[in-house]
């Protein structure tokens, strides 16, 4: 069995491995110069002022909560856009970061907040950097990139004094249902169709659009052509995952997240191990089992090297990961109070279970990085 | 649309009904009183002091991890039961928790792992008090009732100097899976039957038994006889959920935890209404989904008072609830800015993405309880 891997860290615990991280990085990177956009990290995924030290390219970074807008800005970011739709309710705090000095632009889809968002301006003595959402398929967020709501909206933001319609932005979320690389294409030229036919329409109206922002990891890994772009906002690929994995938005070795866990039990007449790592520690999303069977709750790795033992978490309770072995030799294979290494269905949800990374490289510990999280 | 409800929390927040906690509190005191059984609450679900404090009954408390073990024993609380297999690297941690005064009780179902308990016991000169983990068919962890290596580990503890064999402890987790309350009986039949033939041959073999330990809520809430054991572990039965309203563990007045939502927008082409609790806040759990088809992600309810609406959250992105809406009358009746209140599937995995209750009474926020969390 050799020594323990990892003996300074208890169990369960997030490991991030270093090399790949950067790796990861670098290619998102090379990606936006390839494509000839300019790179603004989405952190949601991340959620670690050192990650955003890495990531970040100058073009400041994307964020999913006013949490995380007040935690970069305090790690120095002082250029951010909040990407989920802004609430009146949430204007003052947003004021009050913007007049701490950071420039935070935010988004919304809807003339009564865009309303709203002009009150605010004048009440609070406040400008707002404000771009209009765009909905390209994914039916989540945003207007029609083709329907009367798009202009409605602009032209509250453009003539309301101290109010900068910023430019429109959309997610292409639906990329994460694709079953092919074609159909990731696909949706990317629609992502790219969308915030063009978009911004042609508020120029043809006499109303600037200074800014055309689309993203998500898997549209950003395979966009064929994103001319007229000037923005991507990817976040998972930092880390990548099954997900990402059977989405083909990355090699099995880009995975940069694992939850190190010990086998904690040996069932032997229900032929399952048990590991220390459940529904807490790894979530219960399951995106990839659906596309790539047989992943489970997160497929089980040996720890060093860290590679697929063929074996996955096949059920989970709170602080009990499942695993069903085919052959009793398992048990010895893996004994109890062994380690391995999961890999994550969703980096997303797994790393929100823990409060640091543990930074590694190979066999050593690196360092150790805080987390933020939360709303409040 | 009147005033905001609970105008003091920003949103997402986690919301606990106090009159709903106190009556669950003490509809379980009732259950174990007439069965005959004392109630050593599980606080997996709760972690939390305050909330500790009312639950227990003077007979311990049932924690998941030995960072909880270690904050209710810091909280005033001595008498613990860790109903998670023992790992030999966790031994030092828990002497550490023995010498500072706790009562500690440990569970296994291997060997091995006696044996290095008792080495441990001898090394670090500290006695240990020693649970024989059961498998009443749950399939986790667990010796088989009827089978050699229950006497085997009980031997070991037993034989060990400085090791108390403490009895028998089991959970029915198989009970989460049942479709009837006639299910759930006979599966609290079958843990009770299980701790008994257990302590039976224990006894027969001139060994120890003095504790019997069953518990889940399920079993809890519907076991028709408990004699001869001698204690209960639920925990979720504190706050229930979807999930035990599906498996008539509770009534539908009886789900003390919400999630304060927010509505962040309207997607009237999609027939989609946007809230601001996604798939971290909610968590990606679905377990009733199944039983009861239509709750998806959280049953959607109004917020004073709290009653269903009708609609449930029907997909979840890390930081969207999406709501299908049936008719754009909904969009009028839910403006955005406007506020619900949605029902968990799951208690323990939803309560875990938040640091804190807002303990709530009617319109009344009474209090802020902090949670404790993670593994370290």
């Amino acid at each position: 069995m050799g020594t323990t891997p990892f003996p300074e860290l208890s169990t369960p615990s997030l490991l991030l491995e270093h090399p790949v991280l950067l790796r990861n990085l670098a290619g998102m990177r090379r990606r936006a110069e390839c494509l000839g956009v300019r790179l603004r990290p989405h952190l949601k995924t991340a959620k670690c002022a050192e990650i955003a030290r890495l990531a970040h390219t100058g073009e400041g970074l994307t964020v999913s909560t006013l949490a995380e807008a007040e935690y970069f800005f305090a790690a120095g970011f002082a250029d951010l856009t909040y990407a989920v739709s802004m609430l009146p309710a949430r204007l003052e705090r947003t004021a009050a970061l913007l007049r701490r000095g950071a420039r935070l632009q935010v988004l919304t889809d809807d003339p009564g907040v865009a309303q709203a968002i002009a009150a605010a301006s004048s009440r609070l003595e406040q400008d707002f950097e404000v771009l209009v959402e765009l909905d390209c398929g994914g039916r989540r967020g945003g207007v029609q990139p083709d329907g009367p709501e798009l202009l409605r909206v602009a032209r509250i933001l453009h003539e309301a004094p101290g109010v900068s319609l910023a430019g429109v932005l959309t997610h292409a979320g639906q990329s994460y249902h694709c079953s092919s690389v074609a159909a990731v294409r696909e949706v990317a030229r629609c992502e790219r169709d969308a915030v063009l036919r978009a911004a042609a329409r508020l120029e043809a109206a006499g109303l600037p659009c200074p800014l055309r922002s689309v993203g998500s990891t898997p549209t950003a890994t395979h966009a064929e052509n994103l001319e007229g772009v000037d923005e991507l906002r990817p976040g998972v690929y930092m880390f990548h995952d099954l997900d990402q994995l059977a989405l083909g938005s990355c090699g099995a070795s880009d995975l940069a997240l694992t939850v190190l866990s010990s086998v904690i039990g040996h069932n032997r007449s229900a032929g399952r191990i048990l590991l220390d790592a459940g529904a807490l520690a790894l979530s219960k999303d399951r995106s990839a089992d659906a596309l790539q069977p047989g992943s489970g709750y997160g497929v089980v790795c040996s720890p060093l090297p860290c590679a697929p033992l063929g074996l996955c978490v096949r059920h989970v309770e709170q602080e009990h990961g499942i695993v069903e072995v085919p052959d009793p030799a398992w048990f010895e294979r893996l004994p109890i109070g062994s380690r391995v290494r999961i890999q994550p269905q969703h980096a997303c949800l797994t790393a929100a279970a823990f409060p640091r990374y543990a930074v590694v490289e190979g066999s050593k510990l690196r360092d150790l990085w805080q987390r933020t999280g939360g709303w409040d």
